[in-house]
């Protein structure tokens, strides 16, 4: 590497690489206690903490070649944080477990901490503690904390026939990035990039709860699949209409390069984190939620009138 | 096996294996939304939450053919319900990401989630979510959360010179334990079994913290490290006394067979997840703490007027 030498994380051994990890994260207001001792304290004014975790793995959910540290850790953070807020709650921090391979260099880590640093700051949480340990691989268990601000959370479960489903955010971009990276596409640039960094619309999360959402998720794992857990959790049945959803040029661009229906990679792709929620008929959506179907009496997600298999993404059967 | 057809955790696929993990969960009276949505939900009364995480891979931090799955998920959820408790809380809840081969057996997955329910069983916390993706290895992400009741979080920080140095728990045995079986000892079973699982005095925890500790913290690394950061992080010396420690039967077996000082498992091993903390000499301590050691004026850990190295685990130099 121009004859520089590279200093990796095995060179500042474990107690180095946790104080140059926690001297890049400044610690925000929702912090009482941060990184460096047994465990970090952050406030829960509501006095019910909402936690969601995940786990990534090298290979699995993200490769290095694909995506640099920073886009690496924006991601992991924004898949954490996008399920807070799809409870309707406010993102106050998350902590990270990080198993790292010896020969990782240190810039490599520096990126990665400035990118949870950086999708944190945009909702006001804080990388408040962690923990680093030795891997082959790089993983990262990812935890993220939350406050609901005296409301009510969404769940999957109170969708009622009647009401309107909406989405707010991006819809197949980052499964048309994928597959145009795995065919050694150069572009669209802007669905590589949603591959590599999901923009979840966080604010409109505890925003639809204060609308009076009945259920809401955030889809991870492809709309279809996703709205089933809310047909199933709800009992009721979801149909979807297809011609609600909006197509952007790079998608039509993207499917045109690869021969495939766009639609496909809206319905059934995942890493987007949009938000998928109900709302009884009456309530007035701003202009950010888009309507693409109904709740009514009945079971499992209708297109097109014919039902859909949950085609999602299986970690086991993929 | 005996003609028998073991199921898989690839058998069952991603939803599978979280219905069937979910089913042997019960959820306690901390949860007020447990496993299946985006995120789980659960009292912080305090009004603050404190919260930790440790990342556990297989080959390193535990192996398969020399734990059992039950011994495996006792030992992960301890030792992260110990850094709750090190803190003076009390462990409310924990979510787990579980990274699996999916040639794993479900037997062993049930062994595993029910050596997580009964470690968390053990301070009133429940299992309240996770995360399931395959992996070549286990890995276990762990997230532990914790409510304060009102009291100081204690610190590693708070030591002040003339304070007395007190340690209650097991030290030393794990270490013990993992020695004999590296070197293919059968015993004493009392030590292999505390490698396997952690015994943490949770209770000593709190009830240090409303004693009025001024530090506090778990052993991990091993006494010597974990001190060094107390001395540290409070800006005093720490003078051990060696013959202050009791040394088991057990122990001294066991450093008989392999021929070394049981000593150095006490100061220098970890995994036994004993507390160690500071109090001020007026405190009138309960059996259940044992003097150790004397904080004062200084910097760094002595034992017999030498200054120690911290001699403990680093997961990157090892």
């Amino acid at each position: 590497m121009n004859g520089r030498c590279v200093i990796t994380v095995g060179d500042l051994g474990e107690f180095g690489v946790v104080a140059r990890i926690a001297e890049r994260l400044p610690q925000g207001g929702t912090v009482l206690l941060g990184p460096g001792d047994d465990a970090a304290m952050v406030r829960s004014p509501d006095g019910r903490v909402v936690v969601t975790t995940d786990l990534l793995i090298e290979g699995r959910h993200f490769r290095r070649d694909w995506s640099s540290g920073y886009d690496i850790g924006r991601k992991a953070a924004a898949q954490n944080l996008s399920d807070i807020v799809a409870m309707g709650a406010d993102p106050t921090g998350i902590v990270v477990g990080l198993g790292l391979p010896a020969d990782a260099a240190t810039g490599w880590l520096d990126d990665l901490t400035d990118g949870f640093r950086d999708e944190c700051d945009l909702v006001g949480a804080s990388v408040v503690g962690g923990d680093v340990t030795r891997c082959d691989l790089v993983v990262l268990g990812v935890t993220a904390l939350g406050d609901l601000g005296g409301r009510a959370p969404v769940t999957r479960s109170g969708a009622r026939p009647g009401d309107v489903v909406a989405v707010t955010g991006r819809l197949g971009h980052a499964a048309a990035g994928l597959a145009l990276l795995a065919a050694g596409e150069k572009g669209p640039a802007e669905l590589l990039d949603a591959h590599r960094r999901p923009a979840p619309p966080y604010a409109c999360g505890p925003r639809a709860a204060a609308l009076g959402a009945t259920s809401m998720l955030d889809v991870s794992d492809g709309l279809l699949q996703d709205l089933g857990h809310v047909a199933e959790a709800s009992e009721v049945g979801i149909v979807l209409l297809p011609e609600a959803f909006v197509i952007s040029e790079s998608l039509e661009e993207a499917a045109g390069r690869l021969g495939v229906d766009p639609l496909g990679w809206i319905l059934s792709g995942g890493d987007d984190h949009a938000l998928a929620a109900t709302f009884p008929q009456s309530v007035r959506l701003p202009q950010e939620w888009t309507v693409v179907g109904r709740a009514e009496a009945g079971k499992g997600v209708q297109v097109n009138g014919r039902s859909m298999a949950y085609e999602g993404w299986d970690h086991f059967r993929e």
